[in-house]
Order: C-alpha cells, then structure tokens, then sequence
C-alpha cells in the first residue's frame, strides 16, 4: 500500500511547512466533506465496482486478439492523459521499438497538428490498425476532426469501418453514440456522472490498457484498495494530501511539482496536471462568489530535473509545494562498475532523491514524498484514486466545484464561430 | 525571421498587461545591458562564429557514416535538453519507429533509473552503437556512471571502446579529457566561457544532430542571424521579450507558460524550461543581497493543453504570462472531410491558437506570440538565440548572474557525502 512521508514538511520553518498536530487538526472535517463530495454525485469512486463495463471490454479483447498490429487512440485531455500514462507506466520504455514482440503498439493521438497525423501514417498499417475514437460529449471538434479524417482514410483501403473502430463514449447521446447505433462499431461507455478527467477507470482507460496487455481487473483492485481509504475518517492519505496542499496554498505555496523518481512515472504526473489544474483553477465558488482560485501543477523527473529547475526550487522564490514519487522497488537493477564499487543506480537514484529533499528543506522549501512499493497495476490504480480523492477534497477545502469547467466554454465559443 | 506579436498585450488592463509605449520607453536599457552581458564574457554568442569546431564534426560524421544504427546520447540537462529538441522539431515525429530509413536512431539517456538503462539494452545493437558522452566538467557522477557501465558492457562485448565512445567535454580538464587523451577516443570541446544550457550550438548539440543528418550550418545560420538583432539598440527582439517578462514579473506574473502551436516544438518548450529557471532563479543579485528572484517556467502544448490547463488559465490566479509559439507553415497539411467541408487541420489549429489567445485577452491573461514561419535548422537556430538572448537581458533587469547556479552545490554536496 502507498505510504507518506511528511516528515520534511515538519522541519522546515512552519512559515513555509506544516506541523504534524497542524495536519490531524484538520481530520475532524472529513465527514462533513466526504457528505459534500457524494452529494456532488460523481461516479468515480463507485464506477469501479461495476463488473460489467470491465466483463465487455475483457471480451472484446479476446474476440480481437493478435488482429490488429497498431492501436491509435484519438483522444484529447481526460481522453488521452491516462492511457498515455499507463502506456509509459507499464509497458517496456520502448515498446514500440522492441522488434520481439508481437503486442499491438498503441499510438495516442492528442493533437491536431497535420504533421502529426501525416507522421502516424507512415508508421501504421491501415489493415491491421484499430483506431479507439473517445470522446465523452460525441462533439469534441478535434477528434471528430480526426475520426472522419481516418474513418475516410480506413474506407479508401477498401476496409469496413466497424473493423477498424471502436468507440468510447457517452452511453445515449452524441454523434459518436448515433454512429455506433447505426453501423454496429464496437462502442465502449463513459458513464454520465464522470468528469473526462475523472475518466482513467472506465474504458477511457481500460480498453486500450486491455488491448495492450495490462492486467485491468489488478488496476481496478488497487483503486477499491485506496478507495477504502478515501472513505476513512482518519489516517485518510487522499485528505492529508488535500489538507497539506490548501494549508501550504494559503501560506503561498501556489505551486505544485510533482516529481517522480523514477522514469516509468513521469506521465502519471502528466495526468495529475490536469486533475490539478482543471479541478481547482476556478473563477467562482459553490456560493457564486468570484474567488479566482486554484494551484498550478508542474510536473518534472528526478533525476533528470535536478538539472534543469533545482537552482529555481532551491533560490528562487518560496512559492512551491514538492511532491515527489518515491518508487521503492524498481525491479531491476544495475551495479555501477569503477566509479562507486559497490554502489547500484537504484541506489543513486534513492541518494539523489534523499539528497534534494533535504536540500530543499535546508532552505525551507515544502516538501513530501508518496512512496509506492513497485511500479505494478496495483499501484498504478492506487495512484489514480489517490490523487483523485485528494483533488475531491481539495475542492471542499476551497468551497468549489472540482468537477466542472466553465472557463474553457469561451475559446471554445471563439472556435465554433471561427468554424462557421 | 521571426516576428513577436505583442498586440494582446495591450489589449488588457494595464495592471495585468504592457502597452507599446511602456514597452518602447525601456529600449533606452539596451546598450548599458549589452555592456554588462559582454563583461560576463559568456560564449554563447559568439561561439557560432567558430568554423574549426563544425569542420572537425563535420569530418568526423563523414568518417563514421554508415557505422552506427544506434546513436546514444549519455547526458542530462544542458547536455540533453537541445539534442531533444533537435530530434523533436527536425525528424520525423516516429523516427526511431520508421522502417523505412537506414539513418541512425537516436536516444538521449538522460536519467539514471536503472529500468530505463536496462530497457534501453534490449533496442540497440551494441556492435553498431555510438555512446555520446556529453558532461563539460567531466565530473558529472550521474553520466560518469552510466559511462562506466556502458564501457564495461562494450568491453564484455568484445568490441573496442573507442570505435564506440565519443566524448564532448572540456578542452583540457576532467576525467573524460584525460581518458580521451590516453585512450584516443574521438573527443569534442565545450568552450570553457558557456554554461550547460547555453550550449547547444556547441559540438553538445552539433555532434548529434550532425549524426543523426541535420542541416547543423543552416542552425548555426539562423542562430547568427538572431544574434545580429540581439545586439541591436532597438527593435531587439530578445530585450523585448526579457522586458515584458520582467514587467509583467513585476505586476505578479511569476509564471511564464511556453505553449507550442506545434506538436515538433515541444520540446523548444522544455529546453527553454531549463534556460529561464537556471539562469534567474537566484538568491543573490550582483550587490550580494538576498532577493530570492525567480519566474517559473512551464511547458505547454496547442491544442492539446486546451483541455488540460485552459481551465487554470483562464479562470485561476491570474499569475501567468503566456507565451505561444505559432508555426505559420506546418508543410504539410489534410482536408478534414464531412464535418467542416473546406477546412483543413492547419487551419483548425490556427484558429484554435487564435480563439484561445482572443479568451486569455479578454480574462486579462497577458499573452503574446513568437511567430515563425516554419519548423526548420534555421529558424530553431533563431529560436535557441533569441531566448538565450532574452535570457541574458532579463539577467540584467533582475541585476543577477543569469550564468551560474549555486543553488544545487547543496544537494551535490550530500550525494557526494552519501556515496563515500
């Protein structure tokens, strides 16, 4: 089970960092914001208890197994951050250019820049590729944009759409849903009462998690697993997360880096950036005040960063929280020959961290680690949820609604007449 | 060339924006900053001018063409963030996944976790890879260890090291230098006078993308040019940006977000996430007084971070400075059929960057753009000059050393303490 270690943020000038009596102060609210998150009925601590969403995806795998050489994901944001980090979490760092597999290599197409689709086309075999088309709404311009891009190209190789796509979406409405409808596309569900961002446990995430391999019944194990927890009124890790982030927010602390040491990691902290970002960042709050809230989430890799932001995290002004991903286990590792005899970089990799949070903490800087035993399934999933209970909680901190996105309606004004 | 579009800017309140007169009233600054920048004697700009050290890449690629399938790059931050993004904006988007191309494929190991060294392994062919080793002190203990172990791996391949190793270090002192002296292995210089993240248009940056078939004297081309307008006395580009940076810093935007309208200059975003947090995140300015200065760079990408972060953006604190890169000519560009008959993904995306900058405007966001006419050598190369330059002048608005980075000899200090 995933663990804190809050013990730097106790050092540190309480200026700048939390006492641990300032911390269980706080639990006493836990019931009244668990009340608050339920009755906002968000489906993304239930959804994981549903068998059948996962039995359907389970058979769907087997009937197209060893049919398609490359899955293309279109999907943008809430559509695309999770499976992006499952792909980087869980599978070989270069899986697409391993030549002795024979797994499907998945592409996530996040973007609408030509040359993007352009450049996928040269790596892709029309005939035996899957294009996973996710859209909540049914009406995300971009990806539609690409669906009827592919779905044209698919047609001009002479193949039959529904063999080649499958979609993730609303389970009523939407072009997409009418589509499926119509045709007979394999089409996946994104219940009503779930935030694209919130999205990751249900097929957004777990389709291409399947067709790629992953264990998705243990992904699910490890989210009930934190779940309980999240649901607990004390020794609740997602709410002492949420707690410490509010407390230091309040004492300027108004960004959030999180930092994983270890490389598998660093696009989970791609995800938490729009949990972060989107849930929080917020104009007004649940009694229509203007209150222009929120945290700035930055993501950066031990130990890779340490050269390139330390000297800011460690000089600079004193206005950001750390969050490092400590993984204890790697799985492998390699002895470092000459230079430190005896020495392994698993161990380095432990030294640096070490050594840069203290750093950090000799110059007051906040600072705390969430330490998962290895990079599995389990921990993947247990992650997800963490992250996503504390943002819940963050959210009633603030007295906000950490589950929509009114200000993203104007761009997507501007673009819709721009269109006409 | 490149061109700055500043006309949001003065489109917001002035408490939250910059008008062109506020702006022009400061080029008066120019000369006596210039002045300063050539007193730190830093190479960065006049390094280009050197043809010795492109006619020695230059002869060393044509000696080992064809040699090598795998070229790895062992270096981190300075050492590995340019070369990213060589390979990001000047190849093809899935090179490393083409089948089609005898070129060699190109891996920048900038970390330690052993998972990402062991899997790196199980890609290349050691009888037919190149290391890069790139650390200008020749001391860094992260790239000396990965140097070790990849030397040792050569040697149980019973492959001669120096047919394998190439070293990009300093002209005369470190363990690297010393070996390359003894051993003879092909050994390139980084200029004492420039630091890390001023080095990409060294052999650090040359070296590489010289081997992998980039255009290396059209980059060092456009970088001259931008140099020739950086030491201008107006319509400087680069004291524009630093003057807008700084100004707004002023006025609380102590963040700037970098947001790329193509998905090739990403990784622009991250070289300069390293450039602007080193150089001016500082404690101390040039009197010796405790400031505590620093702006917080953050790495964006058009359209996909629309649905990640436009949230914050718009309706947050508003404590960011936004800063897109526009990319007038993707070179290629497709239909999108059916949904908006006539319109093409360029132009989505275009009004997308439009329709999100126009949003941000009327939030009183401050945003503006660098516009370039395309993603090619030259304009990279105008693009690593002019915010090296703008760095250098936002060094002297802050009165500190935009060139050192005594914020991380702590947690060095503590590494070397645990390993001994």
């Amino acid at each position: 089970m995933i663990n804190l270690d809050l013990t730097n943020l106790e050092k540190i000038d309480p200026a700048h960092g939390i006492s641990k009596e300032e911390l269980s102060s706080k639990e006493s609210l836990i019931p009244a914001y668990l009340e608050k998150i339920k009755n906002r009925d968000q489906g993304f601590y239930t959804v994981i208890d549903e068998e059948a969403p996962i039995a359907k995806i389970e058979e769907y795998a087997m009937k197209v197994r060893g049919k398609y050489s490359h899955i293309v994901v279109l999907g943008i944001g809430g559509s695309s951050l999770g499976t992006i980090c499952l792909q980087q979490s869980l599978l070989h760092l270069y899986q697409n250019e391993l030549k002795t597999t024979s797994a499907p290599r998945l592409h996530v197409l996040d973007n609408i820049d030509p040359v993007l689709l352009k450049e996928l086309e040269d790596v892709i075999d029309y005939s035996k590729t899957l294009f996973i088309v996710v859209t909540k709404s049914g009406t995300t311009p971009e990806i539609l944009a690409q669906y009827h891009y592919f779905r044209k190209q698919i047609e001009k190789h002479s193949l039959e759409p529904k063999e080649h796509l499958a979609f993730v979406t609303d389970p009523e409405k939407g072009t997409l849903r009418d589509i499926a409808n119509i045709e007979n596309i394999p089409a996946f569900e994104i219940p009503e009462n779930i935030g694209g961002r919130f999205s990751v446990l249900t097929a957004v995430g777990l389709l291409p998690a399947k067709l790629i391999g992953l264990d998705i019944r243990a992904l699910i194990e490890g989210a009930k697993e934190m779940r309980d927890n999240f649901l607990q009124t004390s020794n609740n890790l997602a709410f002492q997360i949420a707690a410490i982030q509010h407390t230091l927010g309040e004492k300027g602390k108004t960004m959030n880096v999180m930092m994983p040491y270890a490389q598998k990691l660093i696009r989970f902290a791609d995800w938490y950036r729009q949990l972060l970002a989107e849930s929080i960042g917020k104009k007004f709050n649940d009694a229509g005040e203007e209150v222009f809230v929120g945290l700035t989430p930055i993501n950066a890799l031990g130990v890779t960063d340490q050269h390139s932001q330390s000297q800011l995290y460690n000089e600079g002004p004193n206005d950001k929280l750390l969050i490092f991903l400590e993984n204890k286990d790697a799985n492998i590792d390699l002895e470092i020959p000459e230079l430190y005899e005896g020495t392994t970089f698993k161990k380095l990799l432990d030294i640096e961290l070490k050594a840069t949070a203290d750093s950090l903490t000799k110059n007051d800087r906040p600072n705390f680690k969430i330490q998962v035993e290895s990079v599995t399934e389990e921990s993947i999933g247990q992650l997800f949820m963490l992250m996503e209970g504390a943002t819940a909680f963050l959210g009633e901190f603030y007295g906000i609604n950490a589950f929509d996105q009114p200000g993203v309606e104007l761009s997507k004004e501007l673009t819709r007449k721009a269109l006409l």
